[in-house]
């Protein structure tokens, strides 16, 4: 009977989606720092994919996330597409941004971004870089990135941007290739959620994945919104107490568990299509 | 036989599909309250997933229909991006904006629009809360939204903005997660079609949900061709007897049947989809 | 073999398909009137889901092709959204739009475009008529939609707009719902091949269904590309002696086989979709 | 058993894939100028495809490879939407843009583009002329368009923009439609990397045609970027420096690995689509 091994996977695969699903939502019970590290690589994966999915992230950018076993190490996928990585590509970084086990695999240029952003900021526990299409623009004309809808709170009044100039000179490649590019990216981000980088993109950071996640995600609506209003009239901002309000609810996960729920069903959907 | 489930699933969920597509177009019949609200849980399963489709709801906002059976109460779904919500998760809300039956499931915030809407206007069926992305501008560079094409009647000739500060203070979530502040903004709704939120969004009213439906979605291109004209030239919007006109036709449900059928069979497509 | 059935059907399908794509591709020997009409209704069909397909028809707008055999007569859909729309669906109309066999169908309010067009422009072999979003700010602003790029020379040196005020007063419903108004329409659109209509949309013709498809996708492409020229700088636009060169490639169908090719297979593959 | 083909077709097309993904990534041993010509057509067809799925190609404009075996000639498929181009499409063409065995296709009728662009640059395997919507109105504006981001290096401080009136007289059809024609346009480009055409769209070379694909996606993104940036304020573009050190790196074809996987999958996955 030639069809039955057709049948069993498509049963095998659903079988799998369940248990994720399942896994995903089962917090309650203490978990070891191995388990959660599990998780963690888990979520990263699907990140990759919420993140390509929303357009934030295309052939380029990157996310990671803390280890929870040691956290003064990072996960990151080798150096590939968001939009391909499986839980295979993810690798073990240690704090100077060096592989754990390299086993060989091309390396993203930019890996020093994370990991000097987790030594500078050890509430981080999650690090996304993107080309965000709309924020560019913000990054090179003086005009501030800032909170122009109730999902941007984490923008402040006005994002830093980082110019590599200081770090790397007149003709560098622009890139964050080395610990002091990332070291000085990291204090121009400070204590904010955002840096831009000039003519580059940007880097988000987050105290749990899904909240950096929907940081990027928002970040990119929040600019399409703030030019649209510049070009419309004078826009009204928020007052710093509406601001601080909304960005202490957006500090918390379970702000952001309606978005990830959403974007993960989409991303599931599409990485078990044929 | 192992395809035989395989294929039995196929024609059970066609089955099912071209059951629904029956049960929306019989109308002629009279039907009971009990009847009706079958028919209205069902519409509003379908219209969250349109609004999704569409772009107007994402992980945010919501959509409401008032019960034929107890008009005090309104059917909404449990907290859940729209793009996911099935049946079961719609509840029934008494008139305070209360579960009836909570079953400790985790509630929209916001969920006082509805009930105060539906309180303070008895001709209002469904609602419609959206973080429309075309829209927002509008709410925050006093430029008025109004009818810039021929179906945006709804929208008059400029909606009101809701200003959350005088019920809310100057430092609150920019959110309607009370009452007092529902009450508020179906206030300053008055007995227009739609009130946008400053910052925030907009919320859309109808007599049937399909009109509610149509017009969230067309508030949007309604405002991407507004802020188009205006970056254009010098706009020549509509004689108050055309905009009288037009919106007489478009607060009717057979005006809306078109898009509705187009959208519905759309989101069945997807909802019907691995 | 309860497989058998959806093997069969699929095979069917395929079947089908390739049918039509070969009737498609034989034109060499030729035709009477009546295969011409089984040609130009399955061309309309198609037309249908490529305009849907390409966004330029939504809920809304409609496409009619001229009889073959009875050049006064034309066929239409019935009142459906084009995406929507089979072979079942399509009706014929006479000189005065009415049909001629209407069957307890719902009619589109504004076949009068299509019939009062016929009437006036002999050339015409297919009309459609849209909301075309980016040539909706063209229509209110003064600012003449015209050839912008090498594929709108069917727009000219300024497209005509036509005012429905004065065939239907200051306080009409804006639409081409009789006769007279169609006439006045066709009036305005006088040898032109796209007639904007204020606030409202387009009718777009062409000397065969093809060539009438491609300028109702080109013509919002072409305002697109207007308005970011208009706000990038001071555009250069034809010589006329360029667009008549243009307009006279433009106006022969091989000049669209290319677009029809792609826009047909796209739709044929949603159309074969479960 | 009825079912046993479909199984079938399945087994072989994810069999075909697979070989092919490996075919493309086993670069290691010395080719023969044969085998670089097989490798070469089958990364034309994908360029092809990815270039449709980008959005840089509709039904117009095309993509070809100079040949291994004889760098006189070059590669480029019949007269075809680029989407639905297949290895049986593409043809060889001699240094005067004749086909070597013309078989009775048609051709595309700007196919002096490539011979040309050959001819006067030994140094470009690859090139691609498209209608790249938001790259046209700098054609036309006198803004020149130029880097605005990490990854328009190619760009340089301003593309030059090709007049074609020089070559063609003030009556035009606009079009490189033969060789004296396309040595104008080869001469504009001159040593760029894109030449812009006025009012039509644009040429882009590269090194290799992973190259130049990623040019003619990123020349797109760019235009956006600037155009934006420009609404915005006063936009700080690149040092001469840092242009040119991102130009050495973009010049490899190691650069563009990345994007190149992601879109060759995307493009393999719609191609299996049934």
């Amino acid at each position: 009977m030639v069809a039955r091994p057709c049948f069993r996977i498509v049963v095998a695969a659903s079988a799998l989606l369940a248990l994720s699903a399942r896994v995903a939502l089962v917090h309650a019970q203490p978990v070891t720092s191995e388990q959660a590290d599990t998780q963690r690589i888990e979520d990263l994966v699907i990140a990759n994919h919420i993140l390509a999915d929303q357009n934030i992230l295309d052939a380029w950018g990157h996310v990671s996330i803390r280890s929870a076993r040691n956290p003064k190490r990072f996960y990151l996928s080798r150096s590939l597409a968001p939009g391909l990585v499986k839980a295979a590509d993810i690798m073990e970084y240690d704090e100077d941004s060096k592989p754990v086990d390299p086993g060989g695999r091309a390396l993203y240029l930019e890996r020093f971004i994370h990991g000097e952003v987790y030594r500078a900021r050890p509430d981080v526990q999650a690090v996304v870089h993107s080309h965000s299409p709309a924020v560019i623009p913000f990054s090179m004309t003086g005009v501030p990135l800032r909170m122009a809808f109730l999902l941007g709170a984490f923008l402040g009044s006005g994002a830093p941007v980082f110019e590599i100039r200081g770090a790397a000179g007149n003709a560098s490649n622009m890139q964050v290739t080395d610990q002091s590019r990332g070291a000085a990216l990291a204090k121009r981000l400070g204590s904010a959620e955002i840096v831009l980088m000039r003519g580059h993109g940007d880097t988000v950071v987050g105290p749990t994945i899904k909240v950096a996640v929907a940081r990027a995600v928002y970040a990119e609506a929040n600019a399409r919104i703030q030019m649209d209003a510049i070009r419309l009239g004078r826009p009204v901002y928020f007052t710093d107490g509406e601001a601080a309000t909304l960005k202490k609810m957006e500090d918390e996960e379970r702000s952001v568990i309606r978005p990830w729920e959403l974007w993960k069903a989409q991303a599931q959907r599409r990485m078990a299509a044929p």
